[in-house]
């Protein structure tokens, strides 16, 4: 009870510091400063630049542990410019990033001015920029002339001179429209960008002559604090998900040594931020420590989404996932807190599923979507691995379905093009991908999982990536590159069938080794071809019954790939079914006493060996933001909303209880919240945006005062839900 | 005299300076280091960041005037390794820019150690350096571990571990050689890298109540220091490099503006270096000044390369071109010192080949050619210009030729792969390039020049490119691109002379539009297919007449193509007529006063007009690279000494008196220079390297005591230069 009650003053007091903080650290409501001046930089910049910083900050037991793949770079030198109509005479203040020329129509200020006389009428207003640590950013602030994304920039301008002085053709020059986010304060320019933190105290504290060991009660992520140090000599902190770990200073994951030489009684801060729930501190004699506290580091999000049901556990798995998913949301969608902090796209695609469904923070998932993608040229996959790469395209295709932003495809569209130009250069005389040196084929951690030959999985992938590259060819008006993506969609779709379906097996098999069908099936294609729509009514049910619930088949042991078991499962009516995995799985974690979600759990584990992972007794994370998936798998398929076209201009409401007795609930949308309460005799709903679908089964019509509803056969019924309307559904549950 | 008297001081002094400041400047003689450990880097880097800095200091009036090409950044994650057997336990001391780990065989040490303990046996020691503002680099200095370009280096290990521990296959990893140049200093790490001064103070100053007006001689380049400053107020620095430049506040090219506010009397120096010959200070009454000087500020290289002659004039023009590309000489071969300051490829390209007759520095045409090329994607052409771009595959040919340096060409072959292919992705339905929105087709400052259509000096260039390209994949082993570029510039040398060989005019046209050729003859593309040696000899006589030596086709007035211009006579033997030409077109700046040779000279100009360009009064730059183009004609033509295989392993001595009595010389080469003295009667010859060939014409039989002539008939003899010989040959001149 103590953990709860600590954990809801805790989110009272970050929503208040998010008011309190919004300048800061660039997280604030952008619609309140509509239309005044931001922070503006080369779009995707900012994001690779962070991310460079965020990556870097990893350590293993004291040593500098950075990432395996290509770091890029923003562009050092930047011209951003726009066209105003200023109506009368106005000052500009400028404040620059970095050295740096302005000009009206071109001609040029003296030296770096602060301030700028814009006249009267129709003028173009540029700056040039350069700046190689941090990103070329500038804030122009006048009364019309204000920085903003309408601004253009570009990384070469092309604007040369002949003898005579005649400024060159630029009509080979692509502008893009700048980057921003939400750095409105000139005074905060996006280099000083920090998220924020709070005080913590521990629940627990034991103190002997020289160590004090501490327990903050559950999982969570910030700087140790050190109040009253004093002293000279060594002093070391190890970090501890797990009690056992924070006591082995042998084998913990992560710690501190510090050479202190204090005089004075002072408090001092650890410089990186660790994840933890217990502390060792350990130290000489000469040294001596009043008492230890941490700051909380968090990034300051809404969480709008929102699940309650009959089931008290259901629940408690639904906030454990939800802090799960608060604590690896940090500047990026992170893989988990303690280990590797970086940004890996297998494991942010399912952040970006389950944050659709609480913060709905866009920004978080287009800058780590960015920072993904870095930089041309492509050298590797994304973080070295093939499905890796595929999820990236994905993560788009889900992007545009749940906000319905096409500027960012814009943009971007060009990345994805050389990122794919990039796969298809990489594939086989067969046209598929096999794993080339350099290549990671993922999948899953799975004992014995056959990385060999051309792998069913790393197909389908690739084939729904190709899909997703037809549709924004389509979005970008590239009529051709549509024809060309959707034709190698289709050929690769039709082959994956051909040469992986076994009718014997009923399911698609693993791989083909030099032609030939391996023996091996595995759920990982098949669960993911059943939501991809892939499969006929047939062959879903033959791959139901043969492979996902078939206990012969390998079983899954990480919530990443639990999620899309679930996931296929639940998209196929077997919500009574998932229910009862999600309370035996997830809940298993519960009773071992988790307080956030791990990166692996197998339920035939037990003792200190649950801690276990990478040959390193606590090599395991047990805040795996990819163990959070309750909250994608509770929203979108028991409380049943979903977008069906971009941006839940039109939407599709499906509960289903799977055994519950009751369920309510919120999914947030881009322009206000869909809110649902469901029983077996009752629907209570109300949408703030777009058309509604309720879809029910009922054993006779239900009844509607504020609607009509439509009989659809087989005992089901459709109502339609208009924007801010309130239904209430009387209905008799199947 | 006393011009020539304070360059003499300043040279010494500049070769004192050369040993001084060697660790403090990274220039230093390496020889006397070898096997010592020296800052290491990924290849391409430092020149890349180098360049970034050097080219962001360029201002136009007190504004901040960049490049408008795309600036690429270093990348900031390096892993650097090396296996070592180590004789007996030996302490390493590391020095790092950036964050970083340091392992012996896989095993990390905590936090970022200054030293570490190697134990004797065979080891691998790797350290992985994170670095965004600067270069990663590493200084590693122990007994037998030492770094130096022998490590190996990557921006990707792609080094993951799977669940249970275990290392990647690694085999997909590219790793190049480390870079590095002489900072063997641990101390002086590349980031601290300055050009070194030296005061240097007016020959005439004149000082009036608010004024101090000084002329330093000559051209020269640096820092304006301010003596004895003090007061409250406005102060500017006109500089000029005439003294109607630095008379002209209105107008000069380049000032300072600074806002004083000194109550105690110091000595202050400005920030950015500028070319000047007058300073023009001008401040407000508040404000008192002693004097003006300032620090010269040179890259300290050292003067191989000698030519002295019969000819006064001829021996000044040589030494004012020595002094022109000393100037021009800088982090970088740049274009001038008064303006751009940047690195262009077609002015850059034209120093390396003053460069092998002068400093034969290479790090400089490395480093130069490096930060040309940038990194990928190739976004458009090297600065923005077709010919630049092919200029940069040209040098590689030449550096090739005179250095022998295969490692250069194998580390950065795939930068040559990656540019051809951005070139062949641009060649249009003929296969042929014309220009592309964004592209400049330069060739020259010509008024009226036409750049519609394909011209024929882009095909011819774009050839040349593609020869170079299949002598690179050769030495590269890779058999399939050499005869894929060599298919390539075979089909484009035939369709060249099919398409632009006009029987009537004797000569290549300039240009097609749309399929046919133009009317226009000019001397571009022909006299460059004379050197390229691409014309029969019938067809190289036809040129000659019909354009070299015909005053109706458009005359050449930048030094800039006059040395492609004279470089072809002198290739069919013209030395005699090229002298005139020389002395006076040369000797033209000479008698207006130039004290460095200029970007554009029309002895058809006169007054203050000679230093108009670009619709400036002042816009012509009065020290330009281009300028200095005797150097290379009187090395390769006069003394006639170049090499015939890579590295002057085989060497030609063919010289030409060109109408003068008597010459003497040296030319540097990779290890040691070959001296000769010329007389219409007498050569004297002696080389430190490979065999060369002596050959001349004579009217009888040569004698030489310790050699043997051989008669080659039509008065031609040969004699054969063994290293380190002295050759002295009798003979009589045609």
């Amino acid at each position: 009870m103590i953990k709860i009650k600590l954990h809801k003053l805790l989110f009272y007091k970050a929503l208040l510091a998010v008011f309190a903080v919004c300048n800061l650290t660039g997280f604030s409501t952008a619609s309140a400063q509509a239309k005044k001046a931001t922070w503006i930089y080369y779009p995707g910049d900012f994001e690779v630049w962070l991310g460079n910083k965020m990556q870097n900050r990893r350590t293993d037991r004291g040593s500098f542990l950075p990432v395996l793949w290509k770091m890029d770079s923003h562009y050092v030198l930047v011209e951003f410019h726009k066209d105003f109509d200023v109506p009368a005479t106005e000052e500009v203040k400028l404040y620059v990033e970095g050295i740096y020329n302005a000009k009206v129509d071109g001609q040029a200020f003296i030296g770096y001015p602060k301030s700028i006389t814009v006249p009267a009428g129709h003028h173009k207003v540029s700056l040039k920029v350069y700046c190689q640590d941090r990103v070329p950013a500038i804030f122009v602030q006048g009364k019309t002339v204000v920085s903003d994304d309408t601004w253009l920039v570009t990384f070469e301008d092309k604007e040369w001179i002949d003898a005579t002085g005649k400024v060159s053709d630029k009509s080979g020059t692509t502008y893009l429209n700048a980057g921003a986010w939400n750095f409105n304060d000139p005074l905060s320019p996006p280099s000083k960008f920090r998220l924020p933190t709070l005080p913590q105290h521990a629940v627990k504290s034991e103190k002997k002559a020289n160590s004090i060991f501490l327990d903050f009660g559950k999982e969570t992520f910030g700087f140790v604090k050190l109040h009253g140090l004093k002293g000279k000599g060594k002093l070391h902190i190890y970090y501890g998900e797990s009690r056992e770990e924070a006591m082995s200073v042998e084998h913990c994951e992560t710690l501190d040594e510090l050479d202190i030489n204090e005089p004075v009684k002072k408090d001092s801060v650890m410089e990186l931020s660790k994840a933890l729930r217990y502390v060792n501190a350990q130290y000489d004699g000469g040294i001596s420590v009043d008492s230890v506290s941490m700051l909380y580091e968090y990034a300051p999000l809404t969480q709008r989404g929102a699940f309650r049901c009959s089931d008290d556990e259901v629940n408690k798995i639904y906030d454990i996932s939800k802090y799960t998913l608060q604590l690896a949301t940090r500047e990026f969608f992170i893989d988990g807190i303690k280990r590797d902090r970086w940004i890996w796209s297998g494991d942010a695609y399912q952040s970006y599923a389950m944050n659709y469904y609480s913060f709905f923070d866009s920004p978080t998932v287009t800058r780590t979507i960015l920072a993904l993608r870095g930089k041309d040229p492509v050298t590797s996959h994304i973080n070295t691995i093939m499905d890796y790469t595929f999820y990236w395209f994905l993560s788009i295709n889900d992007y545009y379905q749940y906000t319905g932003d096409k500027s960012f495809i814009k943009q971007f569209y060009p990345r994805m093009q050389t990122l794919m130009d990039y796969c298809l250069a990489r594939r086989d005389s067969n046209g598929m991908m096999a794993g080339l040196p350099g290549d990671w084929l993922f999948i899953d951690w799975a004992d014995g999982l056959s990385k060999k030959g051309e792998l069913s999985f790393e197909q389908l992938l690739f084939c729904r990536s190709l899909e997703t590259m037809a549709t924004c060819a389509k979005l970008n008006n590239d009529a051709e590159g549509a024809a060309k993506y959707q034709a190698l969609a289709d050929e690769l779709k039709a082959k994956i069938f051909k040469l992986y379906w076994n009718d014997q097996k009923h399911a698609l098999v693993h791989s083909l080794i030099d032609g030939a069908q391996s023996d091996n099936v595995t759920r990982y294609t098949n669960m993911f071809a059943i939501f991809f729509n892939y499969f006929n009514e047939q062959q879903k049910q033959d791959v139901k019954t043969n492979v996902l619930l078939n206990d012969k088949i390998q079983k899954i042991t990480t919530p990443y790939m639990r999620f899309y078991e679930l996931e296929a499962l639940c998209a196929m009516g077997e919500q009574g079914y998932v229910l009862k995995q999600m309370k035996d799985y997830w809940g298993g974690m519960l009773k071992l006493g988790a307080t956030s979600f791990w990166e692996e759990y197998n339920p035939d584990k037990t003792g200190a060996d649950v801690y276990a992972m990478y040959g390193r007794p606590f090599g395991k994370s047990l805040c795996h933001a990819w163990g959070a998936s309750p909250i994608y798998l509770l929203g979108k398929y028991y409380l049943g909303i979903k977008p069906l076209t971009p941006g839940y201009q039109s939407y599709l409401v499906e509960p289903n209880l799977g055994g519950l007795k009751w369920m309510e609930g919120t999914v947030p949308t881009p322009d206000g919240n869909i809110k649902m309460y469901c029983s077996t005799s009752q629907i209570k709903i109300k949408g703030d945006i777009g058309t509604g679908l309720l879809r029910i089964k009922s054993k006779s019509k239900p009844v509607c005062k504020t609607g009509t509803i439509q009989a659809k056969g087989n005992n089901g019924y459709e109502l339609s839900i208009e924007k801010g309307k309130d239904y209430i559904v009387s209905y008799s549950a199947l």
